[in-house]
């Protein structure tokens, strides 16, 4: 039997959470400064060098397919330390016991460490103990209720382990905890309040654990069954990290995450406060998962509901939706969540930017294009009489939720839209991206989740990379430019067509992709196969390629007066991206006018 | 008699200044992968390494009083070698000419060089000579016509040299020229018609120079004099840099800085294009200067007005800001300047930030309050209904050019309200410097233009220091946020007694600081003579300290009301910058409301 734990189930007085993680602020700087110099020599043996600089860790991108060290948490009473031992078992991995560890490190009985130098001084070498535990081979590691309470030593196990969290409703706790002597704090009061002051104060953080798993009244082994299976089970979402000078975020993609969202923002944010930004179709759909999400782990909310479509992408609208913000009485900590699709996204992103001169902000895409396409890379904008998009900021968002399972609320011509700019993403730079794309299009937009995880993961990676290279669009070749290829016909395309649905984006862009390439080739930059291959697997998927799929015929000259007045235009000299095959895009400011002419009349166009 | 010079004034066809500016960008980044092997072998000599990043260069702050070498720049016929050759000698240092340097490191004539290795080859030795050449001791430097041309070049000499532009009318220059068959250039048509080509093209960049000097058709000696008491008379204006994570900018401060305007803002903006934002108070003062000094560096500008007053920063005007902007065709390198007060700037440069995601954006502050306070530190913005500045942006400019001649033309009230910032600068942090106020006050209130610019200057290095700290205010202690010293009680009154100019920002401040001071006091900080002492000294220069100063009785609980709403403020408790005395600021979070009512009944506040 595993020896008696000499301490109870410590706490801070049950304060409120945000008054929680500013303690817990202020302790993360104070630790090197306030620790005795006498814990510092008792806590020597075991912690090995105090490298543990969180900054370093929290960007460490550990492979979240490779096989972890598992973590559980939770309160007294879960059953942490019985079903991690036979999870151990199970697993074929030692079990070891957090506050065990520490005492060996220490010297001390925990109860001890706590009487002699004080709650902080426990927490860094509880922390450090996991970290050196964690960083070693593979185990099943029990912690103590108050470890994952820690900011810093979430952060640990985030990085290096895979955390579990063992919920018990509360009479199954009272049951268990009952007439255990050994448990001193519960012996101070009413047990069932204790407990549920403790329930209240910690499951909003014991939420930030990637699996939750529920303790029933059941046997130990029953129970252990279902977590090693949980474990074994467990595939956690795709991540792709863009990495810019200013700091950089993470794209997190897969299933579900829209129930999870309060664990995978906690991190990452400075305050459990947001107001979701959303429109009217967007909310009936996916508004409730999200709040639920958020609340199950202490999250405050607030919901801002815009009408959805591109006319509230104004002036008008943003300043509605920053006096909505206002009123609701954010501060600077306060985070903006947008979900929904592009229109959603780029107009709450600029009320973030420029509300209290910054806000921190949050995408969870809701459609296929703006999961690749507008949630990365901090373009966020309004449309003015001038043009689309011309008024805005850049502004990076603290996380992107990408939710797959949001893609089949979605109608099938918006998802062969978003596709598009998946397509794009290949045809740009990765010809390898758009073999794939070839073979697994189909299954794309024909709702299949894990090729859409795929999709979206290569799309992504590919526009962080190039937005990592270029965040402000400054490169006055390629860069960010090139993330236009096709976009100059389309924006054309949607000037001549306006944005009331007959054409959408993402199909604008796929005619424009066409033209791109039959431009390439009349110049004479790419062989005309490329674009009867990019053609046949845009039509394949049921995309349009040709202007002449439109049913209407069109003004070759105003077109090309749209594209004259594009604001990546200089000079009235037209800026086009163009190829020299699949996957070798290239920034050219000298298209002969004339060539275009000719395009958009092969393409079924009047001249005039 | 200085050797013949072989080669003409060689030139670029006139082609516009922004190609120019194009086509010197692209050989920067060419430089070294273009320089044939060959070449690269025939500059060895002399040259050195190619130590010469010109990103460490820019940085660079030489102490601008220092006795530096003097670069003659100017055209053909100018009079910079025989002029040159006088000045070298009344300094009493050496006279050089770049092209014999550059001839004997390469060991080729100047047109060999031209006609082997083309002229970008020429210009990075010639570069390199420059740059080796003003490493050294000190010298009297004449450069052939080009050389100023060359965007490299003027930053070096920039960095490491006293630039002077020896400017000539055009009969002057002919009358110089004529006959002489050594400028094969002026062979090759009509000689007004190519010198004429070369003022329009060259003028514009020769404007940069630090010193403009005219010459005229008198005596070598009587020009050689002139140019002697010129550059023994310059005093180059006071740079304060603002050093920032995400770069840089100099506070430029001093007389006449209006008609260098172009010289100062080219070196720092990517194209000679801005739009000037200014108010129907200052634009009859200080438009025509701005625009003629922007000009003279071949700047095209345009102009928009906007009503005087706190009225003009609202989503409304702000909204109509942008508008015009667009309506005048603005393109992403397209400067915004903001020439006027606190509200021009924070409009303006609101305006510049969301525009096209962000425009280049210059502060022209023209009262003392805004070349002191709200030109410096990025902050812009605009009120709505819930609060002041509650929506912006941190857009930092590319340089404030603070001319203190500008001074001349305010009001002495809002002199002496613009100097309480200056005062507060001290009293947070620099002891030495509030001394200098108790010394100096009375001189920049009376209009000294040395002392004004020595208190700007300490000021905004004061202010520098502390924005370098915490760009974004996300400190949660100290900070940015010392900066308020005085504001919470300044804003109470300026929320109470509105903005119409009943009560000044600055004296609102000046008020802020005696209870600030009266507060600590009271509270058991500081001493009350420190209180005393501060408050005399703001009473000397006509400044109010006291509420009982305004013949208003005011309303404690009201003005309490309005701080608990202040944007500061959290969970409604009382956030103050309170002092240890003198020079010894501090933030603090839990002000007990009964002290600040206390402090306020004494200033002669009813209760309620």
């Amino acid at each position: 039997m595993q020896r008696q734990r000499k301490h109870a189930e410590r706490d801070e007085s049950a304060t409120d959470h945000e008054q929680q993680e500013e303690n817990e602020k202020q302790q993360e700087t104070a630790h090197a400064a306030d620790l005795p110099l006498q814990t510092a020599a008792v806590l020597a043996w075991g912690v090995m060098t105090r490298n543990n600089s969180l900054a370093a860790t929290s960007t460490e991108r550990p492979d979240r397919f490779a096989r972890r060290s598992v973590v559980l948490v939770g309160l007294m009473g879960a059953g942490k330390t019985a079903v991690g031992r036979r999870l151990a078992q199970a697993l074929g991995l030692p079990f070891v016991d957090t506050d065990h560890e520490v005492e060996i490190a220490a010297g001390y009985s925990v109860s001890e460490i706590f009487e002699r130098f004080g709650e902080p001084a426990f927490r860094d070498v509880e922390r450090r103990v996991i970290r050196r535990l964690l960083d070693g081979s593979r185990i099943v590691l029990a912690t103590g209720g108050g470890a994952f309470m820690d900011r810093d030593t979430r952060a640990v196990i985030r990085a290096l382990g895979l955390s579990v969290w063992i919920r018990a409703p509360l009479p199954l706790l009272l049951k268990r905890v009952a007439g255990r002597t050994h448990r001193p704090l519960l012996m101070s009061g009413d047990p069932a309040t204790i407990l549920q002051g403790l329930m209240d104060l910690r499951h909003p953080f014991y939420a930030e654990a990637e699996i939750v798993i529920d303790s029933r009244d059941e046997s130990v082994d029953s129970m252990a069954q279902r977590l090693t299976n949980a474990v074994l089970a467990h595939e956690p979402p795709l991540r792709v990290p863009v990495e810019l000078a200013s700091g950089g975020y993470d794209v997190v993609i897969g299933s579900g995450l829209l129930a999870r969202a309060g664990g995978l923002l906690a991190p990452v944010l400075p305050q459990r406060r947001a107001i979701i930004v959303t429109d009217r179709i967007v909310a009936p759909l996916h508004l409730a998962p999200l709040v639920a999400g958020l609340e199950s782990a202490g999250f405050t909310t607030g919901t801002v509901e815009i009408e959805a479509g591109e006319a509230s992408k104004s002036i008008q609208g943003w300043s509605e939706l920053v006096d909505h913000l206002l009123s609701r009485g954010v501060e600077r900590r306060t985070a903006i969540i947008a979900l929904g699709g592009g229109v959603v996204g780029d107009l709450a992103g600029f009320a973030a930017a420029a509300t209290l001169r910054g806000l921190p902000f949050v995408q969870v895409p809701t459609t296929l294009l703006a999961q690749v396409d507008s949630s990365v890379g901090g373009k966020t904008g309004i449309n003015t009489p001038h043009g689309k998009n011309l008024v805005g900021a850049f502004h990076q968002p603290r996380v992107v939720l990408a939710d797959t399972d949001v893609l089949g609320t979605l109608p099938p011509r918006e998802l062969r839209a978003g596709y598009a700019e998946i397509v794009k993403a290949g045809l740009i730079g990765d010809a390898g991206f758009y073999e794939w794309c070839e073979a697994h299009g189909a299954a794309v937009v024909g709702q299949d989740r894990v090729a859409q995880a795929e999709a979206i993961q290569r799309a992504c990676a590919f526009k962080a990379a190039v937005v990592g290279d270029d965040e402000r669009e400054e490169k006055p070749n390629d860069g960010r430019a090139l993330l236009n290829l096709g976009h100059t016909f389309a924006h054309a395309l949607e000037a001549e067509l306006g944005y009331g649905g007959e054409l959408l984006h993402g199909e604008a862009v796929a005619i424009g992709l066409g033209l791109a390439f039959r431009l390439s080739a009349l110049l004479g930059y790419c062989p005309a196969e490329d674009g009867d291959r990019v053609r046949t697997h845009l039509e394949a998927v049921g995309l349009p390629t040709e202007i002449g799929m439109l049913n209407r015929r069109l003004s070759a000259e105003r077109l090309i007066g749209h594209m004259r007045r594009d604001k990546k235009m200089r000079d009235g000299a037209l800026h086009f991206v163009l190829v020299h095959g699949i996957g070798q895009a290239f920034t050219s400011g000298d298209v002969p006018p004339d060539a275009v002419m000719e395009v958009l009349r092969e393409a079924g166009c009047r001249e005039s």
